[in-house]
């Protein structure tokens, strides 16, 4: 029998013995491998140790680099490719490995993940069903189950009845936080309609669509959340440590009580992500179990640190949460990519599963009957990956290490008179800004705070332009100043690599170019 | 001034002069690196030539070996984590890459892309926002227009206008086709609201919530927007071509207008996963525009299509819809996590809009303003990547020769007695059963086709459990037997490394493994 197809002559003619073409064979067994690897390996090496100078060029020199808009007709050679790529491309992206670099929620990757990484993507595991990873479902739910005790701490024979059952799930891996909120949102309205259906007209009656209560700084997701189910966000207003107000919260759900509307979920922030404060998730549990309602913890940043027995005691209460979000890719030091949902309860993964005639059958393994998304990759081997060779003990190093840090910074922040703290760190993160000379040392009129905002949104715009140093910055009502919104500074102090002398560089450059923008707006050099 | 931080003692006490520990080194300046990237090789290699025969383990016993429930306490070396992992995980994953696996929608991964993954990780950015990815959410938006100008064929103009807007996008990257697609209906669900407010109390109220229209063969992401968002599937029969049935789909929207129902989208699948088949695009669009409703068609399994010239007239009316879904990891062969949605009309992107104070900002480049994800990688480079190195030309020979081998499994299925072919490749899937021999070659009733489905069904369980090849198996509706559900086949012919010789090998050991069920239930030898 012939062994090959009726492909088009072009292609067919270089066709080999064992049925290959030219084509395929650089696909797929080209002999240029090693040549590939080492070209990776040093943009690899060119990005993790770039000076910290940006490319020089604004965004909108890099945008006229992309207006090409006709795809290739001829492919070209992998070597020509990544040329094109280490020309084009690769110094265009943001220094975010730079120790100097301090306001991304990212830290640089262990160097080891990239190498588990290229293992996941050849493997290709499709974790939404057993046929398709087999092992890998178990370890996946292995190594949510080993994250799931680090929250609520259950017992033993919890964990041998639920780990690899059947029938429901610990949790649910997604691709980031952001879908691990909506999915306990979901959960939580399912749940609510289970246990009180709720009238169909009621769901979006405008009086009684259903509410979800959380502070102001929850996350912009529950919005997404909210707008997707058809729900209703309502926001508390935070208290000068920037927690949840929990008198607020009574209040809320009383008048939402009153008013008939149905509160669903009451969300608590753990590491919210301007400041990194955590409310005080034991006492809203009370509030949430007194209102039977969906208590959910969004932990996404702060959830990390469960993992770590000197910081554990910031989120003490967060195994009372019915829910737990927490995203891999941030303080667990995991590729972009990684969230995770966890139920306290297995069966309240059961609340909306689903299931197709093709796939994830409902008497199966399949991991996709209890996820929102469908095909899925096996990030849960990155987990496994640092667990086994960070472990607790190193988890615990690295978050102390952070916290060190951002007290350092802390510390050199109020040591400077240029500087203003806004926000102390309880975890790695601080909010501070730059104050101009002639704010220092007096009483600041809400005028006075709006030129200072001015002054931090050019300062902020001008050091990411310049590159050699980063922070972000955000726009919040501040307490100590009558609830006034501001520009403030935010420093994220993840970075392993960061070090003191890098503190001090960024704070320095900061000076250096208020300095300028000084000189500039004055027209004479300051004193 | 003090480099170190105040470490606990014992990460302190190996710290080196440039300020790091041991510890930190180990996981970010190994020396090691090189023994590790071996390993990793080693590992793949094995993968990918493994013989196809499965590791002789049940399910349940690989089950046993991932049954630990505790966090490791202590790290251990990546050596000794990489053999634990060669030993205990490796062995059990699904045989996705042999060329005789053809029951799956992934194919083997051209071996540069977990090169060009190792890229993607090592540079960690994050397209949700300018500050996070810089030149990369120019590459993003740059691969969305190439890719766009494939479906929609605009003109320069077009592109020159939208491909870099600030305003709005072309398109945006999800985690997979899933996402994709609730992004489509909520689109679609907005669009509606806006054109005309549908009033609060409509959107759940029984008989007038919010109607998706579309075939029986609709994916089953579909039912998870729908309870997501509040609205209602009404599914429409297909006719012997497995294509939606027109009639039908006109009666459904005016039976739902004289109802008072809100049709908000018709859904055209375009590659079903089920056969591959294509509903009538150009006519669905008529009735979709005559009914004035959001027209969306799910080509997360065809829409690759749209780059081969010889192929791209099954996808024809394709342009006409308002969005599409396609998934780079299906056809594309793109690690797994690519999916993508494309607007036809760029402002179609901005009705789902939203911002975040510290981040995504209103006025940016933040391509996180468009997308359901916050946090996001730079997938959107392995696109790149093989656009480039592939090429138009390149897929139109995968595609050419995919389709080539769906009609060489055709005509063996159909040249073999022991087979029946119950849907011929329109795309490069197939739909077949075994007949044990006493229903071949006679007329088969309701009772029969039951006793044939279950034998089928203990056939692809064996199959399975050998591990020598693979289908995957539907249980579908069935026209030519009057519309009874049976349980099909189903074979997908991705796989460029599959030949005629490994279909061949596939049917025989169907045949073989037919056989030995025969022999159990008879209790003797068959003739």
């Amino acid at each position: 029998m012939d062994m090959t197809f009726d492909l088009n002559a072009q292609a067919n003619k270089n066709r080999n013995t064992d049925g290959t073409t030219e084509f395929l064979r650089a696909l797929y067994r080209s002999d240029d491998n090693a040549a590939i690897r080492m070209r990776v390996d040093d943009s690899c090496d060119r990005f993790l140790n770039a000076s910290d100078a940006s490319d020089g060029n604004s965004i909108f020199d890099i945008c006229a680099k992309f207006k090409h808009f006709d795809m290739p007709r001829e492919g070209i050679s992998l070597e020509a490719y990544l040329t094109s790529l280490e020309r084009d491309v690769l110094p265009h992206c943001s220094h975010l490995a730079s120790p100097r670099y301090l306001g991304h929620m990212t830290a640089p990757i262990p160097q080891f993940l990239p190498e588990i990484g290229r293992l996941i993507q050849t493997l290709n595991q499709n974790v939404v069903k057993m046929e398709t990873s087999r092992g890998l479902t178990f370890l996946e739910r292995q190594v949510i189950g080993m994250f799931h005790r680090e929250i609520y701490r259950g017992s033993d024979v919890f964990y041998q009845r639920y780990l690899q059952t059947l029938s429901s799930t610990l949790g649910i891996f997604t691709s980031g936080g952001t879908l691990a909120n909506i999915c306990a949102v979901w959960t939580a309205l399912q749940r609510a309609q289970m246990n009180t259906p709720i009238v169909e007209s009621d769901r979006s009656a405008a009086k009684i669509r259903p509410v979800i209560i959380g502070s102001e700084l929850m996350h912009y997701s529950f919005d997404k959340a909210a707008e997707l189910l058809g729900a209703e966000l309502y926001k508390v207003p935070v208290d000068n440590q920037y927690q949840i107000n929990l008198g607020a919260v009574a209040q809320a759900i009383s008048s939402c009580e009153s008013e008939g509307r149905r509160v669903i979920c009451l969300v608590a922030v753990a590491g919210s992500t301007d400041y990194g404060s955590v409310d005080p998730l034991r006492k809203l549990s009370e509030l949430a179990k007194r209102a039977n309602v969906h208590f959910h913890v969004d932990a996404a940043w702060g959830g990390g640190l469960v993992l770590s027995e000197s910081n554990r005691y910031l989120l003490e209460g967060i195994e009372f949460a019915d829910t737990v979000t927490i995203d891999g890719h941030k303080q667990l030091m995991l590729p972009i990519g990684c969230g995770i949902l966890f139920f306290r309860d297995p069966e309240l993964s059961e609340i909306t599963m689903h299931h197709a005639p093709y796939a994830v059958r409902p008497t199966s393994f399949d991991q996709g009957r209890f996820t929102l998304e469908g095909t899925r990759p096996a990030t849960a081997l990155y987990l496994h990956a640092a667990m086994h060779v960070i472990g607790k003990t190193g988890y615990d190093v690295l978050f102390s290490d952070s916290m060190a840090r951002a007290r350092y910074m802390a510390q050199a922040i109020e040591s400077r008179p240029e500087f203003e703290l806004i926000v102390a760190p309880t975890m790695n993160l601080l909010a501070y800004r730059y104050l101009p000379e002639e704010y220092r040392n007096c009483t600041l009129s809400a005028e006075d705070n709006e030129e200072i905002s001015a002054f931090n949104v050019s300062l902020q715009k001008l050091q990411r332009q310049k590159g050699d140093s980063f922070v972000s910055r955000t726009f919040r009502p501040v307490p100590q100043y009558q609830g006034q919104s501001l520009t403030l500074l935010r420093a994220v102090l993840l970075n392993p690599l960061s070090t003191a002398a890098d503190i001090d560089f960024l704070l320095n450059d900061q000076v250096a170019i208020a300095t300028q923008i000084d000189e500039k707006e004055h027209g004479h050099a300051q004193q």
